[in-house]
């Protein structure tokens, strides 16, 4: 099998999303024409995607569409829900608790772990938050193989050793530590000043070109 | 002057984090092995991006630390401070809000806006909330360009439509909606369902290639 490349692993979720959407609206064919018009993405690149997962289509027709969503699904390995617990319950930690959408992702937060006295014993948009203490034991008895890390760049290194030992696999990284893990753990780093340096770049070269 | 490729942009603000740590640990030059050697990446791919700025090192020794600094800040457009404002004061607005990092980058969120009469009229995080009502005449009073979208999919349109005509000319969209601009509106999407699923696929490739 080809590897599938990363951009298009990554546009796989906007295509649910349109697909999702267009099943509310009771369609039950979709073309790569209809998703790349809804994204502004182009036929040929919407095709080629779809391609990696193996769906055949029907010429001038297109795909069922429950029979898409069944495989790019399956193909993220979204159709069985993963637990995973965070780390680091400040503003950001706080909002992912909060965020209803990752369970379209198949991604359960179980509970956050923090040091603060403030927060350590309750509950944050229904999360319980327990004291970092107890994070080794909780992972090893739920079994939880996901971390999210939302702790300063200064214990970020510190927490992640943590979940290593704890038997995490794969970690989502809000920090900007770049973080040091054996190869077997996975590490996708999410980096909010990258978004924006193309941001104040694009829309300072569209300022000069209009000038 | 060659076009600068979106990922050398995506990583300068990683540049700028590892200058600025060896800065405050006394280093006056640095080199590109060193940037390299810091983030995990390659002598070559970072050699070739600090070159898009034109800045030259001298062999073996390397650049001159604050000017390297400069001329990455000065590419990103953060020497100057922008002004924004963000739409949309749930979990991930506040959360923004209070995201301090934002000031590293050049951006300066002025305030909240929102229609929920719980925090209209309170601050957060130290920023004024404001009724979405008073949106359009803040942003022409304030000459703001930049505007953070943090509201539901379902209304992310029509704030959208607002933020145009009010004179925004830079959307950073946190919503999941592909956001219908004109031409000479910038639109920057942050899409954490797609490293989520970038993620997911890396792990269970892993476990795959383990067993």
């Amino acid at each position: 099998m080809k590897p599938v490349p990363y951009p298009t692993i990554q546009r796989f979720p906007l295509y649910l999303e349109v697909i999702k959407q267009l099943q509310l609206a009771g369609i039950k064919t979709i073309s790569a024409t209809d998703i790349a018009q809804n994204l502004g993405f182009t036929n040929i690149q919407v095709r080629k995607d779809i391609g990696y997962t193996g769906i055949i289509g029907k010429p001038k027709i297109g795909y069922n569409i429950k029979e898409l969503e069944k495989v790019i699904t399956s193909f993220l390995g979204w159709q069985n829900t993963n637990d995973a617990i965070l780390v680091g319950v400040g503003a950001l930690g706080s909002a992912l608790l909060g965020y209803k959408g990752f369970e379209d992702y198949g991604l359960n937060i179980i509970s956050g772990f923090d040091v603060n006295k403030k927060i350590v014993g309750k509950k944050i948009h229904g999360k319980k938050i327990l004291h970092i203490d107890d994070f080794e034991s909780q992972v090893k008895l739920l079994k939880v193989s996901i971390g999210i890390l939302t702790v300063n760049q200064s214990s970020a290194q510190q927490i992640t050793d943590l979940m290593v030992k704890a038997g995490i696999k794969g970690i989502w990284n809000f920090s900007s530590e770049n973080l040091k893990v054996p190869d077997d753990i996975v590490v996708q780093r999410e980096n909010l000043s990258a978004s924006l340096a193309l941001l104040s770049v694009k829309l300072s070269h569209k300022f000069k070109t209009k000038q």
